[in-house]
């Protein structure tokens, strides 16, 4: 029987907090399609300002911040968009930018680190007054930090170069920021400077920060101009969503600061898997709050088996592949919870045979 | 000074009420992305077996649930549908079932009442084997209260004669019912009989059931499969979505029945506006909540002007055109604010002359 | 038995006259997607010359010219066109500026004149500064002659009006040309004045001109220019296309001529056909090489059964709808071919009954 | 002062026989929209035949043949396509598959012989019954002989297991068969063999095969009936096309087998040139009818300024970067031009001073 409950299958699983759910009952409100939502407005400010951009918008999720900037930077047909070749936008949300938008998107490789080489980027830019048969790249993608990478995370530094590369050829640079405060946080550097080159942001609030619901995307007026008509037409448009960013308000007041703890569970927890026989994780590469935790082969369990066996005992984890297993820590996961964890893992490989027979 | 607000701008502003409040700070929640928050399931097969289908899927706006229902629909490219050319999803969706899906609209006028003729609803469809050159109809839309004709409904009869015109010619029928319920209560039928023929309903819960956010569509199950797909696509999937559902739970139970009321207010406010010198309100095409207030040929004032002269005294109302005023009666309108406001609007017009210069 | 064929069915059944059959075996060539093929780009100045515009394209047929016009005035995304319910683009090119370009058809009525009303254009022009839910108007389209009023043409007066109330409002001018040299000899004007107040010209070689294959777009540089990238995402690039493009010199030079003898022909035998007790034919109507036949209420021979009895005769012509049948007049039809078909029609009435049943 | 032309920037260039000329000149045709041309039927089913299909459709270029394909295959919204690359349709055909038709592209790396790793590409197909965010893979497409790679041929075994590939999970296989005359020559093997997993190929017959337009793509019965739909969607629709069309038969007789012989040229160019010093070329790539020359590393004359001096001697040839040349060989190049272009790259490099300065 299970008496625990242990979510690892996303940092999106959080729950509004006390305070939160207390915002929501107590926001101020009004039509926001209407232009009169007080508290809208106040989140939108202060995610703008907190990134150091001039605006901001309050979008239903991630995908719908990623979707909407990369349509508005490449709001003329014929557009084409640089991204990582496993990047979420790539690889998580339904090809929606070519499906929606035809926008044609041109992967550069992702490095196990996240990045993209420099030169391979300026390679892959293409004009139509070169060749009558190129598109028009108008827009470079980088993700900071970089989920399928295991949350690795883009220095400053590498992102002030792909924004001089962006500048030197006239196109625009967007960052998927679902998890830039984990990245700022595990770089130890100001959110606003990790940006700064980016002529747009998808920040989320309801990963790690916690909010039960939202993204805010951040750019200049007219960007944001453009990307509230667009958001009107994918029918992203709401109405009281001042319940929705009150508790965004606070999810930005509590949670942003437990972002550190989050990433030292996570390396716990990740160091504790690689003791375990049959299983592999690469502790280095877990900067944040992501762990990629391989089954070794040879071993007589498969990674659906594992999280089956987990789940029984509470421990609700998802597999990537047959042989990985992705684990997301955050902030309702105590350190407690991490050491149950463990062992269950210990557990369900106590009794297999490791490749040997043994 | 403005000491009381009488907000006339749309059903939309409504703003959630205590029991709401109550319910999103109370909300048993999980990732609805990842398929596991029980009151979202709770709310989507709730309005499902209201409707008479068989599931039901939250998406955050009307918008994007007829964008969802018509691209579904039309998930084949070179498909086109049928729709009133005065409906709301051909004028106040930013043209996104073109712009987005790529789906051929062909208009058919809209009568005074909402309705499109039959036999013009049939001389509109094709079919590409008859001609290389059309494309495929494989939809009709129509809405029920229909917004742009003052909130007229279109009858069981109607609806059940289109719903057998496009059985005939194999096509869907999706029925945008942002106003539904207001439409079933002002005929007096079950809202399952309106909708009886329909293959999709977008129902929304944010205008005069009074939730904050949020529309549920509604259909079969392959159809609800193949929507929630498109749901991600377009960015409207969210996570801790139960918080908005719990409250679209609340407004179901508190705010059916109050819906009689409303249009009950809207005659009175429109009678009384009639009798106004200056003003014209049709006052027998006032069927639910929505007063379409035109200012006479002649007068000297304009619809923005009047607009603002309320505005000072706490009315809000939205001019359609120059000399056309749009109203919407909600339940957070009282019996008092109705007499206020139609005083208000007395005085606007105490100092106006005539036509004749009187 | 067939001796003798009168292919009515449309001006585009014209064939390769000798001359063009030698200007074919004869042309100077290259490759024209590498920008070298020296016929085609004598072709396109030239027909940029008579009409008064910058540069031409050759394209390989009016729908694709009119597809890449639309698209590239409506190259940002959310863009509008207004044209009219009953024009080609919109009934006839599979909707293929929404299906493959995403832009929103707004139409406005089409008088009988082929005409839209200037008011009724005025008011279909939308703007997202004025409402967040709006598509952007940027292009209007008109086309002359109108095919689906029967060959009707457009006056300078109309175009001219038009033309003002697109610069006034900051609005390209599409003019879908498939038979403007129709309209210009039955108006008795110089076709770059009839066109002058429009950004873009589709003019048909194909119709009846007698060219074997293709259209030529005309317009601005800038807009030539995106139109050639357009033509070849489309796929509309054609290498050695110099030997249809000195066929269609050749049309230019031997045909554009006698479109005034075949709007006579056209004129004499819809008298005639109108004199066939059964059929009705509104002969002022017959402005070009169009004729709209009705077969009158009560007549016992159906569209479908006529068309076949003619073409047992060798008379090859194409029913509209049950009651109506289309004849366009060409080159290629002599004096004789209008009798002879008369004589055709007149025999496939003889023994058919009246609605009296005499 | 130019004397001679030697024209290898394409076999595109490829000017019509006197025997197309002929042929066009004499072509027995009719309206090919309205399905009435006899020539362009005869070509399409000859085409079918040698490719052993059911059914062809002649368009107008390469490049509409492709895009024509892909969509048909993907013709429900949210479809993907697995395609190399450095492939034809990814690189040179302005993202028209996502531009317009909204198709995701998912490119797998080619290898230098232009394959792509079988596994490569089974770890990229997907499926959204395993994820929400996935896109459908509904194609493969590969290209054949590969032009990217120098014009390298897919074997009959390679072409074979990805068919076997996309059959396991219910996929189509599209080739792109710009040159597959070529790779069926070079490899020896009759091409209906070679295409024969594929569900659909587009043919190109104005590249090595010297007709003046275009190409016909075959397939099943039913996926041609929707490829001539969207053919006139595009444009590609042609009126009296069998001009161009006896043209391209006559290609069929003449110069298939005249492709043996240009492979043969342009192995005796290759070697030839890759004893300049200062140049190289992969000889043994050289397996059909392009070449690609490398200018080496530390060579004082560039791509740019190389192809000008040969310009001025009449030998066109085309830069693919500023390092590399791409030559393409036909059947209106002699032996002689063949020693004559040797003689001119000779002088080029006459003197020009090696990497040590010599």
């Amino acid at each position: 029987m299970v008496t625990k409950t242990v979510d690892l299958r996303s940092d999106t699983v959080t729950k509004p907090t006390e305070l939160m759910r207390a915002a929501m009952a107590n926001a101020e409100v009004d039509d926001d399609v209407l232009g009169s939502d007080p508290t809208t407005f106040r989140l939108e400010a202060e995610v703008a300002k907190i990134m150091g951009k001039e605006a901001g918008l309050f979008v239903p999720s991630g995908t719908m911040g990623n979707l909407i900037s990369v349509l508005v930077h490449c709001d003329i047909r014929g557009s084409e968009v640089i991204l990582g070749d496993n990047s979420h936008v790539h690889i998580f949300e339904n090809g929606g930018i070519a499906t929606l938008g035809g926008v044609h998107p041109r992967t550069v490789k992702n490095n196990d680190d996240g990045t993209m080489n420099i030169e391979l980027i300026e390679a892959a830019i293409r004009n139509p007054s070169w060749e009558l048969v190129y598109p028009t790249t108008r827009l470079i993608c980088l993700e900071n930090s970089h989920a399928n990478s295991g949350g690795r995370c883009l220095s400053v530094e590498y992102t002030d170069k792909v924004g001089e590369l962006a500048k030197k050829h006239d196109l625009k640079l967007h960052i998927d920021g679902a998890r830039i405060f984990n990245a700022a946080t595990a770089l130890g550097v100001p959110v606003d400077r990790l940006v700064q080159p980016a002529d747009s942001v998808s920040v989320c609030l309801s990963k790690g920060l916690g909010a039960p619901v939202g993204s805010v995307i951040v750019g200049s007026k007219s960007f944001i101009t453009k990307a509230r008509r667009l958001r009107k037409t994918l029918g992203g448009g709401m109405r009281q969503n001042g319940v929705l960013c009150a508790a965004a308000l606070v999810a930005l007041q509590e949670n942003v600061g437990k972002l550190d703890e989050d990433h030292k569970k996570a390396k716990v927890l990740a160091e504790g898997l690689n003791q375990i026989k049959g299983l592999r994780v690469n502790v280095t590469a877990v900067e944040t709050n992501i762990i990629f935790i391989d089954i070794v082969e040879g071993s007589k369990i498969t990674g659906e088996k594992l999280c089956k066996n987990l789940g029984e005992h509470g421990v609700l984890v998802m597999p990537e592949t047959s042989s990985r297993i992705r684990i997301v820590m955050h902030h309702q996961i105590s350190a407690s919870d991490v050491q149950y964890t463990l062992l269950c893992f210990q557990q369900a490989f106590a009794g297999v045979p490791d490749e040997n027979g043994n």
